[in-house]
């Protein structure tokens, strides 16, 4: 099997739970935060700064490869990793996701989505073969199934037909699939925020026998209790031998309530995303670089960080490179919290071994605040 | 002093010749091209990655600090050395040039220029004097006098008057310079394309005893053949125990023609321009890697470069990320442009010890072609 999961040990007093991934490209300790490398990069890294920074794995989006440069051109760069020349562990999401967010004129059959591209306005088509083909070409190590990703809120009769037509394409994605002895295929969970139809739907998934199972359709814009009670009720119905992915989550905070709820796999655009932007995550909580506050203040970013940024500049002048569009000022405040949130993980991580996870949790929202 | 100049050895058939410039942010050998990194960063680089590709000075630009983050409080931060992160040597230009080039409703007087900033509109002042307190805040190895950079173009008796005023600004420049001791402050030849007023210009400038002279004016729009012609007859004008510095020059070409002619240091932002807009330098020639051809170019963007971009990435990945607006791919072309200008420069070096410099050049117009 291309990923096996190996369950180190469970917290006393949550479900957070400390374990390890063998993946073809290396091992992967869990709970892990993945950067998103969305069109085989990530957004302003090299590769060696992310193995730098403690990166064990990342994920990289289908829909958007699938668009640029093409799948097949992929697959003769010698797949993903070799393309974009990183050696340790890929996820491919399916495209679902994107399909439903980004294009334009979406049509659902059974069949599959027509849709069009949302950067040629080209009509296209996905459907679980077609999206199976794409991550086989792709050759990460880690392959989710095609699914539909409804939003919130969605009518209760929609949710179930969409959840019972995600298992259907389950079991077409798996029949599809070309490379199980070097690809793990992952499905997905859905059912919105209706608890039996979450159940039905972890039973019809896990009815599958598969290297790993996830839970999508959250983080669509739901209010963070929906989501962590949505979480309570259905980690408990996956399987303990196998890795438990959220998909899509990645604030400290989604962090903790995640893997205090056995979830053991994250990503999220969204330490990324909002270190473009200037704000920076440290360990007295969010930072907005670009304000005044911080044009003289000679200081580093976060500090009790060792990361390369704070090892070397200042507040001051990754206020001004911002400020001065410097593409440089992206890459320290990228470095900084993708930095942070692998760390946090790692300590997460400890505090898991040592049974001392609800503690940490506590201690980390004292001084990071809560949002 | 706080640059000393070493003259290695002068071609028998040209006037190249090879030196090294001491300053106290270490030894360069020259000639030497010197990237630009005009707001206290150069453009997509990190200064380890400056140091990889064999960086000996950077140049900054006094305008744009002065502008913004503002001199003052890159003295706070240990000069511009502190602020960046960067412990080779530094040259500052004087800001005379952006004044004409990028600011709007310039009022030259006697007493300097009162011109608009090209970021708020607000209205400023630059004369002998700010430019060097400015320069002075900001701590390069080398300063350069505050001058007139007069447009090509320009009638003859602007040119003079205008040559002669940079004459007496570089007299208030010395005068007011507050760090003799550890940053050396060159004079600037003007005089445009007319061989008389150049000369008139270099007695001006090289009466004053200064550790360098440099000769500015050039690539301003004239023709390349003018250019050299200018060179021709300027550089004998200056001392041969310093060093000698053309002002925003810098496609290989311009390299060879000027150090044949005797010239020590370059510094011109092409390179990492052109980067940014996907076109590539290499041995073979230029090359505008965004277009179609490239799409499955699975082989190096160089066939004779060993760049870390060479080393690791395809034609095909560095395309694919710059039609997907990715930073990181703008960080790869950079990367191999400076390199490759860099390693030609050392390449020139070389040739320069073993005399054989003008064939070098034969060679390099074959392979690469003159443009």
């Amino acid at each position: 099997m291309a990923v096996t999961y190996e369950l180190l040990n469970t917290c006393s007093y949550s479900r957070a739970r400390r374990g390890r991934l063998h993946t073809p490209h290396g091992v992967i300790e869990t709970p892990v935060f993945m950067p998103v490398g969305t069109q085989a990069t990530v957004k302003t890294m090299s590769p060696e700064e992310l193995k730098e920074i403690g990166a064990q794995i990342i994920l990289s989006n289908t829909y958007h490869l699938f668009l640029r440069p093409g799948h097949e051109l992929i697959r003769e760069a010698g797949g993903l990793h070799g393309f974009m020349n990183w050696d340790r562990a890929i996820l491919t999401d399916s495209g679902g996701f994107q399909v439903f967010s980004l294009s334009s004129l979406r049509k659902i059959s059974e069949e599959g989505v027509e849709f069009r591209s949302h950067l040629s306005g080209e009509k296209l088509f996905l459907s679980p073969e077609k999206a199976i083909e794409i991550e086989n070409a792709l050759g990460a190590d880690i392959i989710m199934a095609f699914d539909e990703c409804p939003p919130f809120p969605a009518a209760r009769e929609y949710l179930k037909d969409s959840a019972e037509r995600t298992f259907r394409w389950l079991k077409r994605c798996k029949e599809a699939h070309r490379r199980p002895y070097d690809q793990a295929l992952f499905g997905i969970v859905q059912g919105g925020m209706e608890r039996d139809l979450r159940r039905e739907s972890a039973e019809q998934i896990t009815s599958i026998d598969l290297p790993g199972y996830a839970i999508g359709g959250l983080s669509v814009g739901e209010p963070k209790p929906i989501m962590y009670e949505v979480l309570e009720y259905t980690t408990p119905l996956l399987p303990k031998d196998k890795p438990r992915y959220l998909m899509g989550v990645g604030s400290p905070d989604d962090l903790f309530e995640g893997v205090e709820r056995g979830i053991d796999m994250f990503d999220c655009v969204l330490p990324t995303r909002i270190a473009r932007n200037g704000t920076c995550m440290t360990s007295i909580g969010k930072l907005v670089i670009r304000n005044a506050q911080y044009a003289k203040d000679f200081s580093k970013l976060d500090p009790n960080c060792s990361c390369y940024t704070c090892s070397n500049y200042s507040r001051a002048y990754i206020r001004h490179l911002l400020k001065a569009d410097e593409i440089f000022g992206l890459r320290l405040t990228t470095i900084h919290n993708l930095y942070f949130l692998i760390e946090l993980m790692k300590k997460i991580r400890q505090a898991i071994e040592e049974d001392r996870f609800l503690q940490f949790k506590k201690d980390f929202y004292t001084s990071y605040g809560y949002n």
